[in-house]
């Protein structure tokens, strides 16, 4: 009989915004007249930028005639018109030293962080994720048989968690001991952190000492607005012999729906084979990314490099803007109420401490039933999330005002 | 320091697509005037229909104004919309039971087979393929530690090779002993054979009484001419109970550039835990798609439910009819040239006895080098395509009778 990844049955409960969803959809099944605001997945709301749209149509025009159709691309890698100016505006302009044939389109982030795995071995690394964490890097590490099973606290055995809280001021403490494997996301999901180039050179020196990996997931680095921050792992002296960068355009210019990412391996990265030898990680990718997938839709692509254009850029930028202006309502009202309030200024996310010790599924409860507002709750990001909760500023500004104003009229329901 | 997963070490040479676009390459940059004719790679030629660029330019549309733009899906695994009309369709209108909620839409099928992968046990079941065979099957569960190292023969150790070649007129045996898994493709590639329902049968009865899983690779299915050969193995009584099944727009549609297909995870499904346990595959796989997936474009999604609308379906028949006139171009000019030619009849691809006891790669370099003429040589397939070459149907008409008139012009070169 055909045996089954066991290493599934570790994983606990649902992949938390399924989670979410099951509690809304219950939530609304008992009250269909609730004006629900939902503040919790981080999905854009705002259409994508008109550069973006026109691109789209022409390409779709190009798929329409013979003369210009395109089926397969000439690499599974992405079209080289794209990857040049990745590598261009991205990194160059940034010092950042990533050359075109290091770029791996793909579509999407998420995919790019689950499936780098499957060219790492399996159970013979030591993995560092902070805590909190997106929920992928671990739950994909549980699948892969990297992990034993869940203990009381919440943590998988195995994995080494580096804990991320108002105490250490969200900067994670290097591994005590030796680690093989680190994941870094910066601007932090979910607690809107962001990493100081100091803060990561410490991480490139001690993967360097350590013969360690970085797995530097930069999806929110568009919304940076503190110009002494790092966008990319690679403006980092020596990043390039220790670190993976995963970038995407969901947040950037809204592609949630449209889905298109990349991932950067550095052609001087290596890793030790069974027998001991060095074997380079670029190589071992291209073959992995050319035998399980097939490239990222011409339309798509085309969709992506319109964002690089000189319209492109200023409405992208405009979108962000607005965002992070949401950013601060959230910020400023929240802190007028009274809470404990973190991120938000250089992240999409606003990451807020419950009131009264009420556990994040508690205040999350809370935040449902009474004000019909959906956030995302801390500990589903991992024990040291337990006491927070991430508010998204991907909204509408109406409803961003419109669930501040609902806190703010009924503020001693959360101090009660 | 990081350890790789050494099983990507035991992989032979390139990718077969890789490898040729190579050696097309190399002898472009020798014979830069020289005129190519590519019937290669399975990539089709023609544009998308009407209703499907006008489905997208609608959706491309919906997504510049924020009333209709469209984020994350609500559920990774694809709009309702669309799988209802694929369930109605392409299923239960052949009478072939598979519900919506069994569909997993997806952006390729050589992820979805690739992928498959990842909720089954490492090392741990006996796997069973035909040969000749698509490689990305044996490749990827190389990757994924399921075989040993190749052998001499060019075969891996620990799999199970089923043979079909023109001794058992393209029908595959059945294990010999008990194996887990069986891999069949239907209408197949590379050979271009159609199963019946009777060999459909045989391999589901062997299936449920060995407690096997079947993974049925259907995605020439809409080539199929002959009304009594099966479109599904869901038209097999109890399938259900044993057989996965992968669909794509790729040749249906022509979206090799778009990226759509779709896979069939019955709920009646189960496989065996480490514990002994019967483990539902469809949750298994649910979990898989949701955590390491994000979804498939709406706007690809809109254009592959446009494929089901009365225009859509005329004119993608349109587009494959045309292209099957052109298989039947390459199988009558082949025949009278005095090869032995195979398939073509319910699929895209023509299955050529190499001549004079050519090997398959010998074969390739004569007709790239004499007639500037681009197949696949069948030993990139498997030992037993050894002797064999694919042409695609997938082509211009001007170009098919082009190359064709060059081999006829020149059948000398060949039989020499």
């Amino acid at each position: 009989m055909v045996q089954i990844n066991s290493n599934y049955l570790k994983l606990k409960a649902g992949y938390l915004f399924p989670e979410i969803g099951r509690r809304v959809a219950a939530f609304k099944a008992e009250h269909p007249e609730a004006p629900i605001i939902r503040m919790g997945i981080g999905d854009v709301t705002e259409p994508l930028a008109p550069a973006v749209t026109q691109a789209m149509h022409r390409a779709v025009d190009d798929m329409a005639r013979r003369e210009t159709f395109q089926g397969y691309g000439p690499t599974e890698q992405g079209y080289l018109w794209l990857r040049e100016k990745i590598a261009a505006q991205d990194f160059l302009a940034r010092r950042a030293e990533v050359r075109a044939d290091e770029i791996f389109v793909s579509d999407g982030s998420k995919c790019d962080t689950a499936n780098i795995l499957d060219i790492l071995a399996q159970g013979a690394n030591v993995i560092a994720v902070t805590d909190p964490v997106y929920p992928v890097y671990v739950d994909t590490n549980v699948m892969h048989g990297n992990t034993g099973p869940m203990s009381e606290r919440g943590e998988y055995e195995g994995l080494v968690y580096l804990p991320t809280t108002a105490e250490n001021g969200f900067v994670p403490p290097l591994p005590e001991g030796k680690v093989d494997l680190i994941y870094l996301c910066y601007p932090n999901n979910p607690t809107g952190a962001v990493a100081t180039a100091a803060t990561l050179k410490k991480f490139v020196d001690y993967a360097r000492e350590n013969d360690a990996l970085i797995l530097f997931d930069a999806a929110y680095e568009a919304y940076i607005t503190n110009p002494a921050i790092p966008h990319s792992i690679y403006e980092i002296e020596g990043a390039r012999e220790v670190a993976i960068e995963f970038r995407s355009f969901s947040k950037t210019a809204g592609f949630t729906g449209v889905r298109c990412a990349f991932i950067v391996i550095p052609k001087t990265l290596t890793g030790k084979a069974a027998d001991g030898s060095r074997v380079d990680l670029h190589r071992l990718w291209s073959r992995r990314h050319s035998t399980k997938f097939n490239g990222v839709s011409y339309i798509t692509q085309r969709g992506a490099e319109a964002v690089y254009s000189e319209e492109g850029r200023q409405q992208v930028r405009q979108t962000i803007d607005f965002y992070m202006e949401n950013a601060a309502i959230l910020r400023r009202t929240l802190t007028e109420i009274g809470f404990q309030v973190y991120g938000g200024g250089d992240a999409p996310y606003v990451w807020v401490k419950t009131p009264r010790g009420l556990s994040s599924w508690e205040f999350f409860d809370l935040l449902l039933g009474r004000f019909n507002v959906v956030g995302t709750p801390g500990s589903g990001f991992g024990a040291a999330g337990e006491g927070y909760f991430r508010l998204s500023a991907f909204n509408s500004r109406a409803n961003v005002e419109e669930a501040m104003a609902r806190l703010t009229r009924d503020a001693a329901a959360l101090a009660e």
